[in-house]
């Protein structure tokens, strides 16, 4: 069997670093037991060995096309589609009330992870579906829910999030698609426009497309605060039941470098001027709807990116036991040449896999762990875990992608010239892997809402509680050991990220927000390891207490391998926020005042 | 008219940077003067537009296959490879007594860079003929080169480097390909064996393939030191003249991720005990004769780094300029949006590739301008110019093919979800660039050259000569301006590397030469940084001069953007020194001690 994720780490994600098992104690989740995740994570295991792995190069080979204006995948996905519509995957994050198995964001998250690292393509279909789904249950009206949601829950429909036009994408305020109200059918909409870059926007795999739509009705403000949603299916259901086309044309398909078993469209409503859209909630209000969903999908665009890491990691891993090349450069030199796993910089390459994917898993983890306290906890605890979401939400979305890029190539390097040809799947992490610091949010974006939104919004207020948690952490280690060690390293770096946020406030004072947020992404990359830091030392804490028990063989190298992650975390990764802390405090202004023409 | 290279850069570099021109003041290159240079250029650059950029995106589509055992390449591969020949190209870096152009390597650097720019696979072939006639021309018999040479150089036969074996990659010692002489034809052996990754190792383009290929005479010593080189052509000479085959068999074609335009094949030798290779040189000999165009050959992958930088800069360049997206933070709102370069970020990716792209190239010339001295200089500079060069070369190659991968990056986060798909051609940029880092030795090997061999080698006594080199640079600059404070800034920097390096030195002697080279690859990244810094104050300083002087605005512009880039390298890249050199402090042997089951 192929190994592209590891389920002692989620074990020992969900129900030792993190108590999982706790949230069963609140009213919303005590229908479950630590029983039921388990036999969950068990079938999501099956699922993905089973229905997706095995089709991961087929997908990529056999990339979707358009024939006779249809976008035809493989021929997997409809089964597969069945398969999460069947086992109750696309409504398993829905609420009873609304037809859901009301599970845990912690124990879906994991649904996203284990099916991510097997076939991502074939992973973010029922992602998509959950997501307008849970739009349409929460803003929509009854008839809506009515006509729309069972349907995506069933794997027949699929569901998007139909956003990017030609002209707006980072710049969603921009969007130019029209919805005009037809007379004498309220919350029904001429719709008119062009959308770009949509997954799973058109495929056989299913017998309709319900798409979520941002448009602007006519006569509505510009910018982002004229934006409505509406649910605009591919066909519209009539008076009798059946579907009838409504006029949304798939006008191009994308070929993308990677992630090319999902098919990315471009869409065109309203050719025919026959495009029905249904208003979702309050017009005016597009955005405001989007964005309450916005924390989940980037934490779900985060956890597709460590799931390719750890495939990444594992292959590789597997290859540098197998591989036997070069001899040991000290000692009596061998006859026969050793596994590639005995040279330092392999290790090396293998270590920093492995901290990247297991340090970002870990905060993906925490943060869904906050998600679900938002949701479910008391008034109190919703307000307090959600300021800490919203705050970790950027973080926990770029670092994996970003470092993602760093990790699949050190996966491709371990191989050498077979991690470049298509033998292995490695160069498919790699291609696949890119995807990830462009959609939900490019890092830019992504950093001016940590630096100018989420950090500086408040005055500092909610690091201040982050700050506290850490401090928490850090105060529990006790003796002086090398965890220890770590923790006074921690503690050293929570200063450093002091100072500069401090820094940056009174520049924000002197001279305004333009400055201020020039360098935002260097921040969200230090801060980015200054959490997954903190994350690397709780689980170092966890494994280090464990590690004191009488344990197997397996058991001990599992947290051995915690305990050697974590101190290469902070003797490699950490450091890295030297140089970009000192850019952080300089005076220097060069991307302000560099004139366009000497970029030449 | 695309633009993948910038013209007036190469000017710059080879006319106000470094004195390309006070080259042909020696005895070797006094046939040439500027103009002869300037009628290359034009030439090259004219190749480059009309033969091989216009094919980039097709060779990379429709990739070579295999045929009733031979690979079929491109169409267009057969014209470019006469076309190659017909002008000289192949036999350009050749001496005028062995039939070539005799033009200095700066010279035919660029062709390797503008050629590498317009499609990097087409590039390729000739650079591997050079390579191999050059090893005939250099070691051969006069038999062996009155047979091969001249069709190599005219493009009709093709030349390869067959040294890797399916267990003989980096640790090329162990080669197991035999040679057994045929009694009563000296110099003929009977070849027996497996190669692969061999580029160019078998396609339509050409008539016939000759191979360099690396070989152990049945019972001579086992490693490195017996190891032969042979003349293994796909075809045989017979005595009348007319070809035959030699019994090399074209057994696999690799699927690359990217470089896709150029087959790299996988060879079976002596399948029917029928194939006929001729010792090159001396017996025992083969790895010194390779060896002796290892730099040569590493500067050209360097340069090939650089030139799939320089085209992905361009492109993003471009589309940063045409892009309308968002608007600036801080001022008045305007109603349109503005070109995507007028944000800060972009700016900061943009100066990204440019710092690491141009600050590469500068490197590769200096390169380029001490392998010529090292050639045709007196005995003093052959030997002072070929040792900072032999220090030089493991950086030249390694620091654009690993930056390569972050700036081609760089360019296609600059482009978001445009960029990942293929209606540009960045996406394939980023693919072509992965290889850099894996072939003509790994970044670790390198790692291990520079730190062990070219700087611990000597005790440090050439990188003591490379520091001279930088003091003399950094005392000519005078006055209390920017360019002095990077000076400075480079001084401090020198400082802290000999701190480095002379505490690694106490490690060597303390703990051995494992524990020395096992943090290599972080020696080579941090003395990447250091040396392009030096090449960034070199060109800074040559524009500050010029800036004083009365320019048209496009001059000057061009040498503000010198500025710049230097202040974007001093503020953002020096920095990242800072992390590298507390790891290399750091007294912990992490890679050294984690045991291979702990990395789980």
């Amino acid at each position: 069997m192929s190994k592209y994720y590891s389920k002692r780490n989620i074990d020992f994600l969900l129900y030792e670093v993190f108590d999982a098992t706790a949230l069963t104690t609140l009213d919303y989740y005590n229908h479950q037991d630590k029983e039921t995740f388990d036999l969950v994570l068990f079938a999501i295991d099956q699922l993905a060995e089973k229905h997706l792995y095995p089709y991961l190069t087929e997908m990529d080979r056999k990339a979707p096309y358009l024939e006779n204006g249809q976008v035809k995948v493989h021929p997997q996905m409809r089964r597969l589609m069945k398969e999460y519509g069947d086992g109750g995957w696309i409504s398993a994050d829905a609420s009873m009330a609304h037809g859901g198995q009301q599970l845990p964001f912690m124990i879906t998250s994991c649904f996203q992870f284990i099916t991510g690292a097997a076939n991502y393509s074939a992973s973010v279909y029922p992602f998509l579906s959950s997501g307008s789904a849970r739009l349409i249950t929460h803003f929509g009206s009854e008839e809506l829910k009515a006509q729309f949601v069972q349907k995506m829950y069933d794997g027949v429909w699929q569901g998007t999030m139909a956003m990017t036009e030609p002209d707006a994408g980072s710049s969603l305020g921009d969007i130019s698609t029209s919805a005009e109200p037809i007379d004498g059918k309220e919350g029904t909409y001429k719709i008119k426009g062009q959308k770009i870059f949509i997954s799973a926007g058109d495929h056989d795999g299913v017998d309709n497309v319900v798409h979520l739509m941002l448009a602007r009705v006519k006569g509505a403000a510009e910018g982002s605060k004229g934006i409505s949603l509406f649910v605009v299916p591919q066909q519209r259901i009539t008076a009798d039941g059946s579907l009838e086309f409504n006029d949304v044309i798939t006008s191009g398909l994308f070929h993308k470098m990677g992630y090319k078993g999902c098919p990315i469209v471009q869409l065109a409503m309203g050719e025919s001027d026959d495009c029905h859209g249904y208003l979702l909630g309050k017009e005016n209000h597009g955005l405001l709807y989007m964005f309450q969903m916005m924390n989940e999908a980037r934490i779900a665009v985060g956890l597709s990116a460590v799931s390719i890491a750890s495939a990444a990691y594992y292959a590789s891993l597997a290859y540098a036991h197998e591989r036997p090349q070069g001899r040991k450069l000290s000692g009596k030199k061998t006859k026969h040449q050793v596994p590639i796993i005995e040279h330092a910089d392999v290790k090396r390459m293998l270590l920093f896999q492995k901290a990247v994917t297991e340090g970002a898993h870990a905060l993906l983890m925490q943060c869904a762990l906050y998600a679900d306290y938002m949701k479910a906890g008391t008034a109190e605890e919703q307000k307090y875990y959600g300021a800490l979401l919203n705050l970790l939400t950027p973080a926990a979305k770029s670092y994996p992608s970003e470092m993602g890029i760093l990790t699949t190539s050190a996966a491709v390097q371990v191989l050498g010239g077979a991690g470049y040809c298509d033998d292995f799947p490695i160069e498919q992490y790699y291609r696949e892997m890119r995807i990830h610091t462009i959609h939900e949010g490019t890092t830019a974006i992504h950093g001016l809402d940590l630096l100018g939104r989420k950090v500086m919004g408040d005055q500092g207020a909610v690091l201040k509680v982050l700050i506290g948690e850490m401090l928490g952490l850090i105060k529990s280690i006790r003796g002086e050991n090398q965890i220890y060690t770590h923790a006074k390293t921690l503690e050293n770096l929570i200063g450093e990220v002091q100072t500069v946020t401090l820094h940056l406030g009174k520049v924000a004072a002197k001279e305004g927000k333009e400055v201020l947020l020039s360098d935002a992404t260097l921040y969200l990359e230090m801060f980015g390891i200054f959490v997954v830091a903190w994350q690397w030392l709780k689980q170092a804490a966890v494994a280090s207490e464990k590690l004191a028990e009488g344990l197997s063989k397996e058991e001990a190298d599992f947290y051995q391998g915690k305990i050697f992650t974590t101190k290469y975390f902070f003797e490699y990764e950490v450091p890295k926020t030297k140089g970009l802390i000192q850019r952080l405090m300089s005076e220097d202004r060069l991307t302000l005042d560099v004139a366009k023409e000497f970029i030449n």
